[in-house]
């Protein structure tokens, strides 16, 4: 089993990757079997975007703050471990966006897709899902659309629903909703496909954001389901990602 | 196409019942091709179950106070109209109970399975799901399960998400959860078992409803989606049912 | 000073209150400065109300499971400890309610009177404020008026929101709202006068419980602040009653 | 009685003001009695803030889209109308603010102070209250402080609570709080002072908003109640703000 091993900067992440590519070696990535991403959520979403043109399989160790997606670090045999394991697939967002200058921008989202004021000025939004005009005007802060691997993530900060991996859903969750005044957004079918429209765009200037990569001064964004792409994480049995999910809904 | 017309008391839902019968025939219930409901979601509900070992498909007619699940009234042609319409299959729960004298109750329900403290002493529930405790004291007034039909109703008053019909997940709902003190249930898979059981339920007495089913003196509850046997509604193609449960979650 | 001890009946607290009986004696309740009630939460309850005609302010000593209003078990002097405690005035509430014969009932409620569904029909209830009819129909599971005390027990477990004991007001919070579907409750000056009707109480039988009072079939209860009267409650300098409000709400 | 006419640039507003003006003549600013703002909330608010210096009444009439804060256009007597008003003292927010430059910044805001991540990256806040560190991180979009007046707008929309005008607090409520995870906020007495500050300010840069005036890269942030100084809003006696706060908590 050939592994490509990549690493956040901390001291301890570089100790520990430099240990791995001792003991197991470092392949080159095109030739690697397996990805073994060192470091948080933050930096497996990173991996997943860097090399997301290679379609590897991804082992996430947990040394980050927040290791939701992670494994726990462990001294048994790395290639028994993987063998092991679970491997899950994970259907990320395709995102389209257009700004002012009429520039487009794709992205894909293995988390969520959030639109977002860049002023003080309220975003004024319009919502159409699979062609239909749901909500004609959406005063608020941003709006958020996240797949369930992401929907522990921004989306509940924004008081979405925590939704298991294998329901097919996606969370439309707005943020600050001030028209309509109690909005919750709404769970739908993943094969939907959500438009959203900037009003005033001028005044009211909107940025989105695929992940961590943001385009600013946007004026229209279309986001759906990636049907034809997926991405393999990989688990260890003991720790589940379904597991994790339904942990995640039990936490006292 | 063989009728079996059922309606609520009002004079009004009468009048309307004697009208179809006038002109389409009242078949016999065993013989009917669609059995068909005239009042509202209270009413549909209770002819689901009066009706349910017929296994007849049924199509509603709203004159009721809440019709979420009923077609309008319309003038065309009832045969036409069925024809054309669009047939859901609702996956209803099988609850089993036993109480304090253990006695054994099981009921179906197509919205939700729901448990109620019976006097002022908080419930204490312990919730296992799938054979794993979960929570292990949940202190509250009760808890319950909705189907993705259900999810608008009780669901939805008790802080729960609207789930969408083809979402294949259950609902499991507090209903003011004291400990944990901010515990906001769960989306499951629609395939888990869900236990629970009742903590000193001699001095804290816990009443457990199907649907309109209710059951006193509960100590132990299993709930599931009934994977064997499901039962068809029909909408209206211009009122799809998916539709209304998308239009219910951008109200404004 | 001259105290009168009173505790719950776990081995524990009885052993301590024999302790402190040998230390600092058993006065008569009707001579004694103040009462000493060793227990938790629920007993300081129950002890407000035992002793509500006495006027003694309580000091409450916690041995019991939640001791929110109660100061930690201490080894200093307790007459130097109580002469350097901080003084709260509680005020309750009032509560009238009338029952389907007639009866009438009335009771005091340090933390809350809430009404509450006695069968699996939702309750239909009226309120109105300070003489004006504010919702003509409430369908829930239930409705509660809470002190500001009261504000992070029940209140808190129905998604009301936490008041600090100085702010001069009440939480008005509905339990399981159906219709207004997304009514979350008022706050309300202190001085308002809320009236609750229980409509069609035959077939949507109604409790009212003011604390731990209990009163089945009720048709109307008026809940008022009790303007007049009010009770002390006595904490350690460093654990003062504020700063546990403040902290409860910083919880993370 | 001697009036200052101001309005919004619409049309319609316009000729309002312009037969106000004719009909009661146009007084000096600085020798008015009343100021009469013809717009909406927005209006009102731009109006407080560019006058604040001359500390007249204000009567709004509405002319805008959200008209919470103002009268209802009507066709009798202003003079008459404006005698048997009601004075209602806004008490607004005292905002000091400096940014990574060192510049300082200071605003008063009726509404809230609201602050918020500038990019994609969450803002870290560090909370303390009186003195008192209660937040060590808070991970969020931003945090908001509202007045009661206030808190029927922003406030709400972060899902913070309505508070009546008469109850001395302030709400302090999380924008998308992602650690602690569900941390709702709090209520503060109104003579709270709250201190915020921007951690890792020069990744993670946040602006602060006092109603309508932004100030961007900020690195601290002190809010407290403005305790001398007081804004005075006249409304109709048949239209009374407390009457709007509790309309407002009950709108089905």
């Amino acid at each position: 089993m050939k592994f490509y091993f990549t690493s956040i900067s901390s001291k301890k992440a570089l100790e520990v990757k430099k240990k791995y590519q001792d003991k197991y070696n470092q392949s080159q990535l095109i030739k690697a079997d397996i990805i073994v991403a060192i470091g948080g959520d933050g930096f497996l979403l990173k991996t997943l975007h860097d090399y997301k043109n290679y379609y590897k399989p991804i082992y996430g160790i947990n040394y980050g703050s927040v290791g939701f997606l992670m494994n726990q670090a462990i001294d048994s045999d790395l290639v028994e471990t993987i063998k092991k394991s679970q491997s899950i697939k994970l259907k990320p967002l395709n995102m389209w966006a257009k700004n002012s200058d009429n520039e487009i921008f794709e992205s894909i989202a293995f988390n969520e897709v959030s639109l977002m004021r860049q002023t003080y000025q309220a975003a004024k939004l319009k919502l159409s899902i699979n062609g239909i005009e749901r909500l004609k005007e959406l005063i608020c802060d941003g709006v958020l659309v996240a797949t369930p691997a992401g929907s522990t993530a921004y989306n509940l900060s924004a008081h979405g629903s925590i939704i298991p991996l294998d329901s097919n859903l996606l969370a439309l969750t707005p943020i600050s909703a001030f028209r309509p005044r109690r909005w919750k957004g709404a769970l739908l079918s993943e094969n939907t496909k959500i438009n959203i429209n900037v009003i005033d765009h001028l005044i009211r200037p909107v940025s989105v954001t695929a992940d961590h990569n943001e385009f600013r001064n946007i004026v229209e964004v279309k986001i759906a389901s990636a049907q034809n792409s997926s991405f393999e994480l990989l688990f260890d049995n003991n720790h589940s990602i379904e597991e994790r999910i339904l942990k995640e809904q039990f936490i006292e």
